[in-house]
């Protein structure tokens, strides 16, 4: 006998969280949309070359690994068996993974077909990634990312796009307003160069990165603890102190960046990005420029930003980012690109503890008719039929049996009506519906309980 | 440099082919829902051993078997590296599998679930399965299954409203007119114990089961290359060999079937299943009687039905069956199950063939902006967002750059209109319209464009 379990880290989702994610996917597809995005999907396994040495050492190891289909010892020799030779064995017996993340995938789709799709090229996609992390509360080992990315595109007008996009997802998903931080990595850079530390940007942007979790005084630690002066930690410090309007703070930015020009250049990507999004009303996010922001992944070069939820303790619900080469490793040249992520696990679960989701949308059964006798069940499905020709969700219990047991399926199935027929009600051609939540019944012919349903009396 | 391929025998999607497959997947939902199925989504891993063993030997052949994660030779001791303890060895490095079908994890899913979920449940799944079989003309390694099962329903009621659904699915989907072919296992199980031949049933179906390729002297030689006698052969032929309208074929076979019970259940069965689906109109199938119909899997036990287009040749579009137990093998007896699963690849390749995709359903932009240069970049901007929040569909390029190459990508992006705001444009607070497929050109303000997009003119 085999275990019922899924496998750890995975979880199966039963009618209402399908819906409710449904709805959640639907909003943000709905937006990509109309911001002229196109869906994209990828198969779920790559070749395995195209997934390693993608994600760095951590993410090499996080990968699922196909077994080659067939004899998957073909390809090795006797003597290399020994699990000292682990990693090469692997090498040979593997020549698949599981999709890790979807930016690779999209940016293999687009080395292979830039000249039929055209570029600039916005690509959408929901689907899920496989992670072999230890699973945890909120970690799992399967989970969907819902990414739009535009390939090809330099200017700050496709930037401000993604920071639009995002005030109307949470807009739409009635969620709590946010707060869009926006930095540029040129910034960041720049600040660094100021001083001469370009050697150590990594070290420096790694601390800056937790200002949120220790504050101010923990990155002088941390910054210290990394190896910088003194004397360097007192010349960076004044970086995080800055306060003011997003101009303010880019003027006085502006101000320091004496002895840098990358910093300046990055200064200016800000204030274009930031002129695009001011010409448009924005309704459900406050756009802050925030120059502790770093972002972990190194590929970012230009814009980037994190999403948060005002009044709300759950870390970042979207991020993302632009880099200047999308698509080398996969042949094809000069492609930036920049792109948006959706948490779309911490937003489920920040709708669910505030109770966001409409009711209305993630219900499911209308209609349950009951199964009295086999002399009326076939009365019974005439009439479920066409109810459902009328486009109402509709079920009925498929054989005679006891009307508790049916009422308490009904109940369990979430359905708003009952109906029951049995003799006295099909002699007069007529059905009983009740009203499970109030209580009341009606005698109606099918044509009448059908507008009584679809008029929600 | 990585290749820009996806992995053998799989596919990427793009966005026509996205929205065309949506469509299909839609439609069946639609009718799904309506019948009061729900939607499950279970994981792409399940733990190998709830795969193994439920496919017979050539399904365990084309499981995709993912490497346990980190070290996996933890469990190997160096003295079983050997190539001939190659299976031995699988089974100690693998821990996982990809779902190869979407029953399996249905069934694993009831029995953990049925308490919470309620019997009967009914379920619809829409999601990809991996088989590591050779790839070939339209055979690939990752594709979509579209089911829908009810578990825990034993009466012929819940077998016709598949065949319901069937009528629905293709006549929303516009496709040709189709025949739903009609048996079921214990009939076919008759014919054998009819004739004292019920060890050898298996060999008669499979036989019986290439009728419509090799007609009736190919299965009487097929049945002889079996080991049938030719005293044998002669008894089976007639039952082959019956014409009539559905009740004259039950009613023909019912008088041959003087030797068999479970024949005469079959044949009970059968004619309830019809009398549920007479009760209702159906507008675009022919439901017929079908004894030759044997279906390849042999853990069918009553219904069986498989569905064909009329004039086209394609084979099987739609196929299921009823089956006494669902979910033993994960621990829970008696719960029976009914199922139906669509082609969705199949019906795809005839809906492409026959140019049957909705235009409007599977168009994408509907305006592009132009980028004339950096002075009115900011104003069709505006505009632009302004249309999108009309629930127009836009986009823009996002450089100044040369016209004709602009009209071109927007061609490519297959837009409907084409707007030019340069400085006399913007001077005067207009835009210039173009239909590229007219060529017609209209000055508007940004309202009086919407209000002319929204009306098609």
């Amino acid at each position: 006998m085999s275990t019922a379990q899924p496998a750890k880290g995975t979880r199966d989702f039963a009618a209402e969280e399908v819906r409710k994610r449904q709805f959640i996917f639907s909003t943000i597809i709905g937006v990509y949309e109309e911001f002229g995005f196109e869906p994209l999907e990828t198969p779920a396994m790559e070749n395995i070359e195209t997934l390693t040495g993608k994600y760095g050492e951590e993410g090499d190891q996080l990968l699922f690994r196909i077994l080659r289909s067939g004899n998957f010892l073909t390809k090795v020799a006797e003597d290399e068996l020994t699990t000292e030779a682990l990693n090469k064995l692997r090498a040979k017996i593997v020549d698949k993974g599981l999709r890790y993340d979807l930016t690779i995938p999209f940016a293999r789709f687009v080395a292979k077909n830039h000249q039929t799709i055209g570029l600039p090229y916005k690509r959408y996609q929901i689907q899920p990634v496989w992670r072999a992390d230890r699973p945890a509360k909120g970690r799992y080992r399967e989970f969907y990312q819902c990414d739009a990315d535009v390939a090809g595109a330099k200017s700050a007008l496709s930037d401000s796009e993604f920071v639009l996009m995002i005030d109307q997802v949470f807009s739409r998903l009635n969620m709590p307003r946010v707060t869009t931080h926006l930095n540029n990595r040129k910034v960041l850079f720049g600040i660094a160069e100021n001083h001469g530390l370009e050697g150590r940007f990594i070290d420096m942007t790694v601390a800056f990165d937790k200002l949120d979790k220790i504050g101010v005084d923990g990155v002088a630690k941390e910054l210290a603890n990394r190896g910088f002066s003194e004397t360097e930690v007192h010349a960076l410090m004044p970086y995080l102190n800055l306060n003011g309007s997003n101009e303010e703070l880019i003027a006085e930015m502006r101000s320091k960046f004496t002895n840098t020009e990358t910093g300046n250049v990055g200064l200016t990507e800000l204030e274009e990005v930031l002129e695009y999004v001011s010409a448009i009303n924005i309704v459900h996010s406050d756009v802050k420029v925030n120059f502790a922001l770093a972002r972990g992944l190194n590929y970012y070069t230009g814009t980037i930003y994190e999403v948060t939820l005002n009044g709300v303790e759950m870390g970042s619900v979207a991020s993302g980012g632009r880099y200047d080469d999308l698509t080398s490793m996969f042949g094809l040249n000069d492609v930036p690109g920049v792109g948006l992520s959706f948490g779309a696990e911490r937003i489920y679960d920040v709708m669910e503890q505030l109770n966001l989701f409409p009711k209305n949308q993630t219900g499911g059964l209308k209609v349950y008719f009951t199964n009295m006798d086999a002399k009326n069940a076939l009365v019974s499905f005439k009439a479920m039929n066409q109810m459902r020709n009328a486009g109402i969700k509709c079920d009925m219990f498929p054989t005679p049996s006891k009307l508790g047991k049916q009422f308490k399926l009904a109940d369990k199935k979430q359905a708003q009506y009952v109906v029951v027929i049995g003799d006295d009600e099909a002699a007069k051609n007529l059905l009983a519906l009740k009203d499970l939540a109030t209580g009341t019944q009606h005698l109606l012919s099918v044509e009448e309980a059908i507008s009584h349903i679809k008029n929600g009396q």
